[in-house]
């Protein structure tokens, strides 16, 4: 935040003037951030102060926290102002978060319309192309001319308008037309013959993902949305899309290190809130050690005949769950950007097996001779023998299971990131173990018979 | 890929007329796709039969080796064409991938102009602002009223338009305007009067992560940039900072699964490539299992005696590593969303070591109850009491390093994702077997003297 402004608001009586005249240079989200940092008594005094014409888009750029002690200070007249001045998806966004008494007063303050619009928006399921569209857009009709079509945006006065959607008068979506174009035809052309037939749309009750899919494929925008019939409803703007996509991100890190997602941003989470995403995961996966445990006591009497066995233990273990979670990592991330499909599986595995063929034989060669070197072991021979092939055999599978997992998660509609990491580790710890026992009990020496 | 146009694209001969009218109605991205899947011959001439006011839009959207294939058996006189219709960025991206004799053929094909546009755009860093702008942009004057800002508009014929930046006779930035203000503005207003003051734009040497950042805190469609002198030089549109902040959450997802990180899609990487991008740091994680390696063999005697304390050590380890990794995927992607900064450091550790003790607690009782049913040893007191304190203390300790480490990587200007999960991990592998044996040491009668 710059000096300036800081000083304007601290000095005491403030200099309306001058507020007035810094916040007229600077952008909403700015004076949006002001905020961040002020008491409670400052923010109600200073969001007051802002022109009237202004304060709905500064306030959709303010936290939720300050959001409510603005709407709890301001009369319902001026509550109604500003409700009424944003877009109908931060009104949505915004009424989500506010406790019963404020929403109650908040939908009391506003116009019939206006309510019944995010009513219907609150009612879209979560992670619906509904519930992030937003209800301000423009249409023009088809049979416009250039003179009728810039009266209506003229007349309509659109916030941030770069594209008209055509809809005919049972709403149906059937084009769409960017002001550029608007302003480089001539008068009179009629809107059907210079507009672009619309083909990319999403229903409201489409995935969010897959309207963010469609940002993405298409460099879009602005992306319409219609219900099942067709007719437009809403549409969704590309700073939404870029949200949805992070959102989409962050659980997927979230999942694969076995955290149960959430939206917040990690310090307005409560620390009962994280024990509670985290522990899940962690339980099972204790649990799961049962597994490990079970194998490792099985070679007890094993492993006091040998004890230098234990000493490769967790390398190999650590190697299973380093190359298995390689493949799954880059397999769900390809998948999220629609890189490979499941028909891509065989050609995906026949890859990720010479990947790691490769790698193993270069890691067992190396770790083998670093045996050799440091060891003084009597049968460092069948010892070195023993580890080399596990290392390449744990590599091969892990990465298999790093790539089959996920793709066949994917395939059943199950989440591939939540079955990724933590499930393939696991895994492919007992797959260390495993192996590492059976080839030890066939070229041991010491441990035959 | 819709059937109908894969069936005029089979047919022999092609029905020339009835392909234009499909083309007509499609999606520039969607024709670009038709070619991933055709033969050298086909894609050659399907190619040739576009009508020419699209070419080189289609020919953005047309994969790397395809564009290569057709910009071969070209004429220069069509190739020039081509490149002029690119959006110089794209022509820059082209360029970089194409073989030396190409790009000779394209450079000598091109005007003057375009041709020293290109080599600028070349010239910038890898991962700079100028090296992802593009150069086509529009500027007005501060003193045009509406009539000359639209004349100026419709002799440009920009593609994409929608915001205008107004530029001084030196080239100085000093404001935007977008096309719906220009349309509700009257006719004799000056721009100067009714463009919003640019504050927000990057300079061509800023990191493009600062750009992206940008876009994503305002909302951006497109950022002007600016040379030192802050004089205009091209623009970033929306569409590719999003592919900004895609790559580089690649990039922290291939660095936290210990991979190098690379650009190209994953099966465009050969597998030779893909061993090499992961075979290093595996190399280095096995290297440092030498750390554990040497616990345990310290340890050697010590569990030769108490052969049970084996069975929870590839619990304990894995726990490190998961609630590490748990706290440095979620550190890492807060600090990508700029949702927290160094100066945090105490509260997120503060915040961390008690979700640590909780998750401990919990996780400790519910470990020790499993213990004290399942297993029938004589000492299962003092053996569950060992487990439970190491566990609580590796979860406290992973969760610290799991913060500490990747924030004061960001402070150094290191990269936080590098030193996160596999350095982590083999971090909290170390400390589990260093806690577990000196605590079983302390408090094991078997073990003691």
């Amino acid at each position: 935040m710059n000096e300036k402004i800081l000083q304007i608001i601290n000095a005491h009586p403030i200099n309306t003037h001058e507020l007035r005249r810094e916040l007229s240079i600077m952008n909403m989200v700015d004076i949006g951030a002001i905020f961040d940092a002020l008491a409670k008594d400052k923010t109600i005094q200073i969001f007051r102060l802002l022109p009237k014409d202004i304060a709905a888009n500064v306030f959709a750029h303010i936290e939720t926290d300050k959001q409510q002690i603005i709407v709890e200070a301001l009369t319902d007249n001026e509550v109604g102002h500003i409700i009424e001045g944003l877009f109908s998806d931060d009104a949505a966004d915004f009424i989500e978060e506010m406790p019963a008494n404020v929403v109650n007063r908040v939908l009391r303050s506003v116009s019939d319309e206006k309510r019944a619009t995010i009513n219907q928006l609150l009612q879209y399921p979560d992670d619906s192309v509904g519930s992030i569209m937003t209800t301000e857009y423009m249409t023009l009709r088809e049979d416009f001319n250039l003179i009728e079509a810039f009266a209506e945006i003229r007349e309509k006065k659109m916030k941030g308008l770069h594209t008209c959607y055509i809809v005919r008068r049972d709403k149906l979506l059937v084009g769409s037309v960017t002001l550029k174009t608007l302003l480089l035809a001539k008068e009179h052309e009629r809107i059907g013959d210079i507009m672009r037939p619309t083909v990319i749309s999403a229903q409201t009750l489409d995935d969010q993902e897959k309207a963010a899919r469609l940002f993405r494929k298409y460099d879009l925008l602005s992306l319409p949305v219609v219900d099942k019939e067709g007719r437009m409803v809403g549409i969704i703007t590309v700073d939404d899309a870029v949200e949805i996509v992070e959102e989409e991100t962050t659980e997927d890190f979230e999942k694969m290190a076995a955290i149960l997602p959430t939206e917040d941003p990690y310090l307005k989470i409560g620390v009962f809130k994280h024990a509670y995403k985290r522990v899940g995961w962690l339980l099972i996966l204790m649990l799961a050690a049962i597994f490990t445990e079970l194998v490792i006591a099985d070679a007890e009497d094993f492993l006091a005949r040998m004890p230098v066995l234990l000493v490769f233990m967790p390398m190999l273990m650590d190697m299973g769950g380093n190359v298995g979670s390689q493949t799954s990592t880059l397999i769900i991330r390809s998948m999220a950007l629609d890189e490979i499909v499941f028909r891509d599986v065989l050609k995906v595995w026949w890859r990720e097996f010479r990947v790691a063929a490769l790698c193993g034989v270069l890691l067992s060669v190396l770790n083998a001779l670093r045996i050799i070197v440091f060891n003084r072991e009597d049968d460092v021979f069948f010892l070195t023998l023993t580890v080399s092939l596990t290392l390449v055999t744990v590599i091969i599978l892990s990465k298999s299971l790093g790539c089959l997992l996920p793709m066949t998660a994917k395939k059943l509609r199950l989440d591939p990131a939540v079955l990724a990491t933590p499930i393939i580790k696991t895994l492919a710890d007992v797959v260390a173990l495993v192996m590492y026992f059976a080839i030890a009990a066939m070229l041991l020496p010491g441990l035959r018979g």
